[in-house]
């Protein structure tokens, strides 16, 4: 079981990190880590609870395949959707699902977040898309492997690069963020939860101005990410 | 005191998770679970603390009759409506009643909530229905008793499994759930307070879509529930 | 510094437990009780924060006087209003005055909270009212004595127990609440701001009952308080 | 390292309670103190989390020139935002910025905090302002820079002393506190979510009377500031 050790440690926190931030209850969420390298994900597994989670429990799947091959855990159930998005996005490090109270309800009234703060822009250069419901079969098919696709089609329709807008609401169920690092996937989830609940509540104090302006997004934005960022210690 | 230990403590168990959830405050809410081969339910003391419970204050009382078996304490005021539901259903192996926050709103507002979303379709196969009124007489009559009849005659109603609708809002009143063990009734407690959060927080953003469709809702309950599940370690 | 070492310690609990209860931030709060064989009144004193109060700091006030009898603290600003609700009540016991989230927001609205469920009818046998604002003459003079009286005139209208309604919000201002002992008064404290989320989330959901009736909401009353209570373990 | 150290420690702590209190999450928000004799400013270090933070990487810059005078850290990337502040207001001993829940939604609907009650009028003598938008050349300027003298040219548009209404709003961005000492600052952060949230939740409820007018609002703010104070036990 030594195999992949750093790769379940880091899994393992960022899973514990996502009840830790009050984004999930019960087994509501996931997180999950690539290493291209080796060619594997490891993922939460399906239904065990946080507090009976080990590192030893997190499951390791091929890249490819989708198989798993290390361990005796069922990888979560929604490990398709993962595997689609760190397949078509070289960038990505970390992928994290959860049901967070706010964010989870912009999903359900299918609407995007707007960009309504200097809190959203430094954090997703843009409003965070919906993405369209899926049709009957795509939902009897093979549902959670369509669920990425639909992502990737959200995306694409976007031309943005998915890392400096690193979250998406899947319509009517909840929202998936991801990142360079799995801990930074954890990151934007705990800002998506932030943002979700502030522009809930500025809408509710009607707005004088709607969305901020690009100056002002784009400036905030890259003032953390970036060539030019001058925010943090480390560049 | 030995009788009834196991029963006794997964009570005592189920009552404290109630408060470490945040689903109740004071004294506000009750667990039971049911003995079929003893003929017994084991349910909270009405009135007393979460702070000051203990196993051995757990009430017993007799599955047909409701006489205290076992024990010194007065069992919760609510035994009653717990009774009933045992006594109808079968496969039903434990019951909550919370006042919790959202889900009391609802119920207060005589409001069924609408499923909205895949993580009210994990739990709940349909809308949380909401009982009717209860009459002048039957209110000043065997008032609990009642309520649990009400309840009954909800789902009678609905000509679905209770099981696969574990929740019901009885009007004007408070959330009860249920489920095959008072650890799932404890789980359906939980869920229900984060899905009734969720729909009111969706319908103040003015939902592009209403309910979600029979297919999406279906899907999700099944690959939770029922012989299709590949959700979880155990199946 | 051992007389009224008891009701120091209970008037220090209260205090404190209003802070675990999430009903306080910084010094936002004070709780009181009375020994009426002694002719005190135990206080908070005046703006120590709850990490710093201690059994010695609470404050002894005469009941008749005001005058501080023991001690070196200044005892909360507040006291002349909780003075005047003891020597008007004879059988109140504790005074609880909180700026606590929900229940503030409707003193801010001036609105009296409807019994819109059994959760409130549990503690409140009937609206919590709200005191008219006072005139300028009132809060430029002896401001915190008249908010006492304000409070009596309120109670005075209603024609009711005081013990049987243990609530007010003050115009402007905030929650105040009692019972027949300064626990019995945190207790509805907490009651009061549950019941006050609760009504605020039941009206946006658009309710289609509005208070409850009589019938109900005296049976929950009565369930819990006076001859006929069955609830609890020592009636 | 020895300099400075009791500065360090302040403002680390005062870092640190912004997360207790619940203000920031991630690395949202920022504290700093002023030693005019020194004349340094110490301030958090740029996208540190709070659980990282530590006495020595607390950043010390020269208050007139902004120059740091000691450690390895990168200033807060709104230490500018904090020097114009300090330079502009003599009494003023330490500033806040977070980006708190409720009172970011404000400043993102672009709309000033009314007074609605006591809570309020305890800690700021008026409507907390909002700053005007910036303009792009602003935006892409000496952004931090003009947002400080944003805030000044509010506060100069309201001939107000500043230290009696200690908290701003950035538009589009969040709110900034100040105080005496950058432990009042911090409590005036803590009091300005709680109204934020609770004038939210007046105006929700349809408030009846609208702003308190100037006579309770006075009379609150002077019992616990200004000479005639009575709140306390140090005046």
């Amino acid at each position: 079981m030594a195999r992949h050790a750093a790769l379940r440690e880091r899994v393992l926190e960022a899973n514990l990190a996502l009840g830790h931030a009050g984004l999930v209850v019960l087994t509501f969420g996931n997180a999950s880590a690539v290493d291209r390298d080796a060619g594997v994900m490891a993922i939460k597994p399906s239904g065990v609870s946080y507090e009976q989670l080990t590192a030893d429990g997190v499951a390791i799947v091929d890249l490819e395949t989708g198989a798993v091959v290390e361990g005796e855990t069922r990888p979560s159930s929604d490990t398709p959707t993962h595997l689609v998005l760190y397949r078509a996005w070289p960038e990505d490090g970390g992928v994290v699902h959860t049901h967070s109270s706010f964010a989870t309800a912009w999903a359900q009234a299918l609407r995007e977040i707007p960009c309504y703060g200097t809190t959203h822009a430094d954090h997703f250069d843009g409003p965070v898309p919906v993405t369209r419901a899926l049709t009957r079969a795509e939902i009897d098919g093979d549902y959670e492997r369509t669920t990425g696709e639909a992502i990737l089609e959200t995306f694409a329709g976007l031309a943005v690069d998915p890392l400096d807008r690193p979250a998406v609401l899947v319509a009517s169920h909840g929202p998936f963020t991801w990142g360079a690092s799995v801990e930074a996937a954890v990151e934007n989830a705990v800002a998506l939860e932030e943002i979700a609940a502030g522009a809930f509540r500025t809408e509710q104090l009607h707005p004088g101005g709607g969305p901020i302006g690009d100056v002002l997004r784009r400036r905030h934005f890259r003032r953390k990410h970036g060539p030019a960022a001058y925010y943090g210690q480390t560049r």
